[in-house]
């Protein structure tokens, strides 16, 4: 399989499939950073946040704006009450019907799912089909740029660029509280 | 010593020191990302590049001026040669002086120190100095970002956040060269 992905990708200027996963801190700030490159490149870019909570008060959000960046949050604030996972499921289900719009449209240079991994986790979505969709549908020259704790295992294989963001220390463990321009 | 540390800091709107290091990528994108947050929040930023080899061509270089981000690059290309190491030695030495300028002042919600750890791994400056430096003068409420590989661990005991980026597969592997908007 690996070879047959290989053979349909030009070496130079390679459409990259970036997983940011794990448990530390990183995942989605080190997107914003790829963001913020390919923006500064001229790139065409694109974000699609799966589940978040700041929303429209978040730095990044705010800096997207100025930046003319298109943005969607289509999750809403997380929690793990029942009657909340299934409202996150269905928004999920639909950012990735949005996503899949975007992956396949060769205009966008770079697109971010933050926090893809969530409906993979929950099962919301296949990791399979997801895998199989990409392989079949990428833009080819596309760079797509995932995050999310506990990237599954057909995504990290099918991926070229996956780093684990790993804890040492936290703040959140001395008690200090999240602050704009850091957590969101 | 942390006691001591811990009572001259306010426990809300704590001014972070925050290590991005590791052998993975995200390292500095986070960074990056943490730049743009803040930055969308309307706070002072200002990054100090040590050791950089792409220079005004990046797409961070290019975006943050567009941004109107103060952005230092002090680090040249590094190479192994001796006499670009000396010569790095010197700049990463007048990078430090400036970084202590901004450091101290308080009107800057955030500095970014990218590839601090260089200069202290082949100890051109001494962690343990710029560590009792830093708890003596860095200004309370201002976040400070160090990346870098190998960060020493007086700067680890001291950061309040360390994540480490471990690569998990990198497509430099497979031999895909570096690409605008994802490695510059």
């Amino acid at each position: 399989m690996p070879g047959i992905l290989e053979s349909n990708r030009p070496c130079a200027g390679k459409g990259l499939v970036i997983v940011n996963t794990g448990y530390g801190k990183g995942k989605t700030t080190a997107a914003l950073g790829l963001l913020l490159r390919a923006w500064g490149q001229n790139m065409r870019v694109c974000v699609i946040q799966f589940i978040k909570e700041n929303g429209s008060a978040s730095g990044e959000v705010l800096a997207a704006r100025q930046l003319g960046i298109e943005w969607h949050t289509l999750g809403d604030g997380f929690t793990w009450e029942s009657q909340d996972l299934m409202r996150t499921e269905i928004r999920a289900r639909d950012a990735w019907a949005l996503a899949q719009t975007k992956i396949t449209d060769s205009t966008y240079d770079l697109v971010v799912l933050d926090e893809f991994t969530y409906p993979l986790q929950f099962r919301w979505l296949d990791a399979k089909e997801v895998v199989a969709w990409l392989q079949e549908n990428k833009a080819p020259l596309q760079h797509l740029i995932i995050t999310g704790w506990g990237a599954p295992d057909e995504l990290v294989q099918f991926a070229d660029l996956v780093t684990e963001m790993q804890k040492v220390k936290h703040p959140f463990d001395q008690g200090i509280q999240a602050q704009p321009g850091i957590e969101f």
